[in-house]
């Protein structure tokens, strides 16, 4: 359509662009964000809804539709604009009682920005506009407050300068060395010519001179004259306030929270109130529940004689409102409640009105100019995690809301943040960050620094808390890892082998801080100048991927919150899809229990051969793996048997009554080829081999591609015998728990397989195996039941998944092997490229944290409508590192998944997204 | 259903398992073959059709039904049969004039076996049954000859022992110490005892002798009498033919020609005719036409007073059956053309009545007793490649057989014999196998071995011919396997760097000759006990994969050769879709466009850092991959970019008029790290920096899972002026040649693409190089149209490939690296598992030469279902090896892919295999 005929369509339909509030009315209300904003949204509801019509100051909305139109039309406006802003400001005039631009009664109003979703300090605002020497001679008169007047007339100066007239204008603060810096310099040279230290300190006529002084510097610097026409004061704001919307904040902002560029911004004109106009004036602001601990009490802080901007800047300290929110540092400052009952009253009032209609808890300001109460803005609080738990139980327990919305108002965020202890944030913002990592594992630690796994043992053993920090990590550190309260590395993305194995532990870990620079020899890393040495005390925040030097204080995680406890249960309530866990140990799965884990849906059998304790396994399978023939490997894998055995056996027992998924081994052996000299000779003697004949059979399994070598069936199909003792080790110790009369449901998954016929040769061996044990234990199949299934985790899979489904009980994703191999993307190599495939926005995501819904997961698509095409009870999972990923559990759950499967520490937020994807499609349903 | 009812179900419908025929009719047909199995069908044929009505020994044939149900019934045999045998030994002695088991007029038969397809020598047969002492008797008075007689009853017990007694029994020759054996040296003693050498040379009483000693030592080994009853030894042929259908040989041969074991085989009883009654008797093969030139003259051989094993057995030097067969062992020798003339007319008159009803060259047995032709058998003749070009050629312009027919005639391999020289068969055979491997280049080659690429170069300049012998290979040996005549490595597979390479110059070519023990240090190569040094000469078949010491003669490759030229122009008629050639050279190019490609499907503009000539480009792009900024890349690829245009236009010049796909920069850049000292050091200086830091570059680029890592559109990503230097020389070289008023069409392919982000991101700068390009030389956009497509080598590209078709205009699908990704297996890793997969038949073929249809073809055929419903005229094509893979080639016929694009060498196989897909149908359609 060309720009004619919009202009002609909206002068036929007459589209409205202002929408009116106060006065006890208005024309949106709280549900028309996307057309007003947020916050006037918000400003219509409170002045206009008939539970509410709130004390609001008088003003108007121009729709976010005007700022696309503006952007659509080389930065005009739509025909009717302008009438409809006279209107507005006819509205405003009529109920405040004064008039814009006039000399004997002038109306001042505040020009601000209003998205769809709070873009808080990323658009610009423009207040007093209205003021000229005419019009602050005629306020004066009615305020008799000279001083006041010349303050709010020096600040519209400064403000509109910056704002409007460099800002807007597109002029680089470089060309004019920034009028803001210019300004204030000036107001430094007054206050030094006064002798006096605080702006409050300045007489009536010092800000008049000032004013002054600002004019000339303005014309001086901008070569303009800073506009005495209130209704170009007007204009100017708006415009500058919709250019904000591609100001360079604020498109990075967008960028990063995923807000669309073409929602635009709305724009409202209200007017100006004041805090400042003497004692019996002030401001304040309130959360309506505690925002930090959740609990139902009014809190909030306020200050006498004082505009918004006050309170937040920090340069006064504020009162306390009442006396729950007093603090160390308000200990002796009066209260609102105190220094103003009626008002406190009045608000405490609109508190428990507001409560009552958002059904949530509100963040509100509000100003008293010459004791009269004005609602400047109200929307929903941001609260933290544990605050956040508390209010959705809270308020559930008081049918505020229903168990779906009380699952909704949980962020996985921020139950998460109730998992892991965290650093003291108020000491973290004092102190300077050291280097800055990818937050791979989230909570905070401080330990002492250790550079190997074997010192992070040794020192733990000596009662030392230590951080481990490596280069990158592999499968020999997990000792160290386990042993160190935090891991750091220089190297690596959010999925290396370091953040993989930190997240399921839960431990707080950063990787890829590439500013780092170990130096293994002196025992030593370097960031820039600093240097870093081992015992030296450092405290990571793993949440954000900061590195502080030294030790800051942590505040405990709330496991035992009673909240927390009740929240899952609310959760379960709500869920469908079950919950399993990744775990490898008896003590991961008793954590992962406790957390509401319903079984195991992976349990890595390679694990063992790193976990704590004797090295013989580890040594025993080194030796099976170098052996040449099968007599050999069928000798080591005897001599391994019982340690397989018993390691699963203590597991099963942890998970009595859920099953367990036990994989079959999956890694290229060559990851278990030792690479320390020591543990090299050992086991050369013990094979009595030479060293040369060590290096051949070790180099043999070396591989190009290991992911896509040498391993998972595969191992299984070249090594029969691997296959077979490992089914045996689980058989047999789930007998032996059934021989106690214990309920045991083993679950059997081979890895990595991509035709039919891998299964039906594996699953030869396996049925042969069961039949022996049933023997052997003299048990009934009921009691033992044989539940084989597969991994899907290679494309080819997916493709025929009719076909794999006809030969086994259950498929479960891997999610990890899939992306790769669907995105043809190595994990440990994506470094190379990843960042910048994130930063050209190429992807939107990193893969391998949420499944990529586009292209892996319509592979999962296919895989499952294939697989129950053939077996339509076929039971469905993922075991991936998604499976921890709350966008991906709702995706699976949207998928027809039966269960999502996680590491123990991820486990309340599956439950979570799991409750939540189900809250939301009840919630759609309802309307 | 049960067997009782089956049996009665066979009464009621009185199923026929017995065919007749002989006497001048026949119940069965040539087109019988599954019932009556090959040899019965063509008996029937011969015997019954109406044309032919040719003399065949009466017989009849028991279906390979009877076989189904003997496996089917625990080896039992359908009811009804017992009766259809006695009438057809009934049809047989009628039509003879013989009594089977009459002792004055005795009838022998041969029970043989004949499956559906040819099986040659893999099941058994007994011949001269019906002879016993009364019998044997009868027959001497009748022809007057106890020689023949006793000879006939020795080999009868011979044979009858060896194959019915024992093998049929199931007794293993361990336990009997082999009565075949047995009986042989007891043959030999009694050649010593007369003081003879040649069978030839006993009595009729010293045979007299042999059978009472051959049928004490049955006795006494197997202890059991040699049966005297005809019936029983009938019974006996027949349950042992039946049986040898699951003897070893015969399973083992089924399964390496995928003949599928419910077929069974048919048994064939027949009337014995004997031309070893004397010297009015003989016996010949022929075939109707030459079957090692194709020539249309008749061509066989004969012995008079011979059986039929004999002419085969090479005892005796076979007579030439005309002038034209006359060869030099048989110069002497009398001609059947010679010696019976009117038997010779006879035959020659069957001949031509043969090809005329039999449409092809036929291999046929015929037998003279008492100057009495008999014809045993017909069947196509097998041929070599020359000659089945050169009969589809003929046949063809003799209206003989249509152009479908034609094409359908030569079997790829056959064709693929006409492009390289060969080792000639004769000599082969005659030399012992030093060491087997794959067969990756066809082919042989003859030359001495050398061990480094290197050496290879260096003694080829001195006019040497060198065999390179390597462990494995890498690009870095590209120059060397250049200038070899013949490649032979000790590992990888047949889709390893060596292999590849090979196949794509048509080099012969062994790899994974595991037996082979290089030792680089000593300039030497071991396999068992045989030391080969450098220098030795030895000899390689490509075709077979063998290795032989010493140096065997080799045939010249007919390229030149008319047939072949003509063949390709009816193959060129038939077919539809486009067939070009992956290309990187002007001299590849030059080779395809001679064997008719239709431009280059794939050009890997990173070849030239690897080609002859000049070192200097690959020392600029070393830099460039080490260099640190942007700054440096573009200095690098500045003094790069004349190479790079000139090397593209060389070969745009060769493929004038036909389109070039130039794909983008593709592998991993650690590729091109140097590995030799000397190289690493000259760049180290170049750079000017420290070794320290060298190392730092180079490891920063090393990758765990290199395919799957930093290559393709990943580096056009990360490095935008890679691509746009890499654009700039293509259009440029391109714009030259329009400038010379030449028709040229560069398309630009952007490799290894998952989203179709990629492609646009490439494409800005793509379009950005070609205005400026058009500007430059002034070029209207008409003559140098912008072409941009992807490789669909990702799995997900296919998944979304609606999205990727949106923003180009072609796909190739690079089906090595979809393979690769589809399944997780690294070609160069599948070493490790791929041999037990096919061995344990988990996979049939190996996915990387034959496309695996079920799994990666269906991705393909989403893929361009997909792409072509969003882009209705989207070009598709294949790029990878399996463009010249014949099946492979069918396949994209099928999916309906525009172009298939292979190595030069096999672009007459993927002609072939593009005709012959479309003859099928054709010929299928006209049904």
């Amino acid at each position: 359509m060309k720009k004619e005929n919009i202009a002609v369509k909206n002068k036929l339909t007459k589209t409205k662009y202002v929408y009116l509030f106060g006065g006890g009315k208005a024309d949106g209300n709280e549900k028309m964000k996307d057309l007003l904003g947020g916050k006037g949204a918000n400003l219509a509801e409170m002045a206009g809804h008939r539970d509410l019509k709130l004390p609001v100051p008088a003003g108007f909305t121009i729709t976010t539709e005007v700022c696309t139109y503006f952007y659509k039309n080389n930065k005009k406006y739509p025909s009717g604009l302008k009438e409809q802003v006279q209107k507005g400001l006819k509205h405003i005039e009529s109920v405040m009682g004064r008039k814009f631009g006039d000399p004997e009664n002038p109306l001042l109003v505040s020009v601000r920005s209003g998205a769809r979703r709070s873009m808080p300090g990323m658009m610009e605002t423009v207040l007093n506009i209205g003021l000229n020497e005419k019009t602050a001679e005629g306020l004066i008169k009615q305020t008799n407050n000279p001083r006041f007047v010349y303050d709010a007339y020096r600040r519209l100066i400064q403000m509109y300068s910056d704002v409007v007239m460099e800002k807007a204008e597109g002029i680089e603060p470089q060309e004019t060395k920034g009028i803001r810096q210019q300004l204030e310099k000036e107001l430094e040279n007054m206050k030094q010519k006064k002798g006096i230290k605080l702006d409050t300190e300045f007489t009536a006529e010092d800000l008049k001179e000032l004013v002054k002084i600002y004019k000339r510097k303005v014309k001086e610097v901008l070569g303009k004259e800073f506009p005495e026409d209130p209704y170009e004061q007007l204009w100017g704001g708006i415009r500058a306030v919709f250019l904000s919307w591609n100001g360079k904040r604020a498109v990075a902002y967008r960028k990063i929270e995923g807000i669309p560029d073409d929602w635009g911004t709305a724009v409202n004109v209200q007017a100006m109130v004041f805090g400042n106009m003497g004692d019996d004036s002030g401001t304040g602001v309130a959360f309506t529940r505690n925002p930090a601990t959740g609990e139902d009490k009014f809190y909030g802080e306020w200050l006498p004689n004082a505009q918004g901007e006050d309170v937040v800047a920090g340069i006064r300290t504020p009162y306390p409102i009442n006396e729950y929110s007093r603090s160390e540092h308000s200990k002796d400052l009066p209260s609102l409640e105190k220094q103003f009952p009626k008002i406190y009253q009045q608000i405490e009032d609109i508190r428990k009105r507001l409560e009552k209609h958002y059904r949530d808890m509100l963040d509100i300001e509000f100003t008293i100019e010459k004791g009269k109460l004005w609602m400047l803005q109200c929307r929903v609080g941001k609260r933290n995690g544990p605050a956040a738990v508390r209010m959705a139980v809270e308020m559930y327990k008081e049918k505020l809301i229903s168990q779906e919305e009380a699952v909704l108002r949980v962020a996985p965020s921020q139950l998460d943040e109730l998992l892991h202890p965290v650093v003291d944030p108020v000491k973290e913002k004092e102190t300077k960050v050291l280097a800055k990592g990818l937050p791979a594992g989230p909570g905070g630690a401080v330990g002492r620094v250790v550079f190997t796994a074997n010192d992070a043992v040794e020192w733990t053993k000596k009662g030392e808390q230590v951080i481990l920090v490596r280069e990158e990590t592999n499968p020999e550190d997990v000792e160290g890892m386990r042993a160190a309260v935090g891991i750091l590395t220089a190297r690596g993305g959010m999925t290396s082998h370091a953040a993989l194995v930190a997240r399921g532990w839960g431990k707080c870990c950063i990787v890829g801080a590439g500013d780092i620079h170990i130096d293994y020899e002196e025992k030593r890393f370097k960031v820039k100048d600093t240097v870093v040495k081992e015992g030296d005390w450092i405290t990571l925040n793993g949440t954000k991927g900061n590195v502080y030097l030294g030790r800051l204080p942590l505040i405990k995680a709330a496991e035992e919150n009673l909240f927390f406890v009740e929240f899952m249960k609310i959760c379960n309530k709500v869920r469908k899809i079950s919950v399993r866990t990744n775990a490898d140990t008896p003590q991961d799965a008793k954590k992962a229990r406790a957390f509401g884990a319903e079984g195991i849906g992976l349990f890595r059998t390679e694990h063992m051969f790193y976990g704590e304790g004797s090295d013989e396994p580890l040594f025993i399978l080194r030796k099976m793996i170098l052996s040449t023939t099968e007599e050999e490997r069928r000798k080591a894998l005897d001599e391994l048997f019982n340690y397989m055995k018993e390691d699963i056996k203590k597991t099963l027992e942890v998970m009595e009554g859920f099953p367990v998924t036990i994989r079959l081994l999956d890694p290229p052996l060559h990851e278990f080829v030792p690479k320390r000299k020591d543990e090299r000779e050992k086991l050369i003697e013990n094979l009595a081999i030479t060293e040369e004949e060590f290096e051949k059979r070790t180099s043999k399994l070396h591989e190009v591609n290991p992911m896509m070598g040498h391993r998972g069936v595969r191992l299984g199909i070249a090594y029969p015998e691997i296959t077979e003792y490992q089914v045996k080790a689980i058989f047999e110790a789930a007998a032996e728990i059934v021989k106690q009369n214990k309920k045991v449901l083993p679950e059997i998954m081979i890895p990595v397989t991509s035709t039919e016929k891998e299964i039906v040769h594996q699953k030869q061996i396996i049925e042969k195996v069961y039949q022996e044990t049933l023997k052997k234990f003299n048990i009934d199949r009921k009691k033992l039941p044989l539940v084989v299934g597969t991994m899907i985790e290679i494309p080819r899979a997916c493709i025929i998944a009719d076909k794999m489904a006809s030969v086994c009980e259950f498929f479960s994703f891997g999610t990890n092997d899939l992306t790769q191999m669907g995105f043809g993307f190595s994990r440990d190599d994506i470094g190379g490229f990843l960042p910048s495939y994130l930063e050209k926005n190429i992807l939107s995501k990193d893969p391998f944290q949420t499944i990529d819904f586009e292209g892996i997961g319509e592979l999962i698509k296919i895989g499952i409508t294939k697989g129950r095409k053939t077996k339509p009870n076929l039971k469905v999972g993922i075991c991936g590192e998604h499976g921890g990923d709350p966008e991906s559990v709702k995706f699976c759950y949207n998928v027809g998944m039966n269960y999502v499967s996680c590491s123990p520490y991820r486990v309340p937020l599956a439950i979570l997204a799991a409750a939540q994807v189900v809250a939301e499609k009840n919630i759609k349903n309802k309307k």
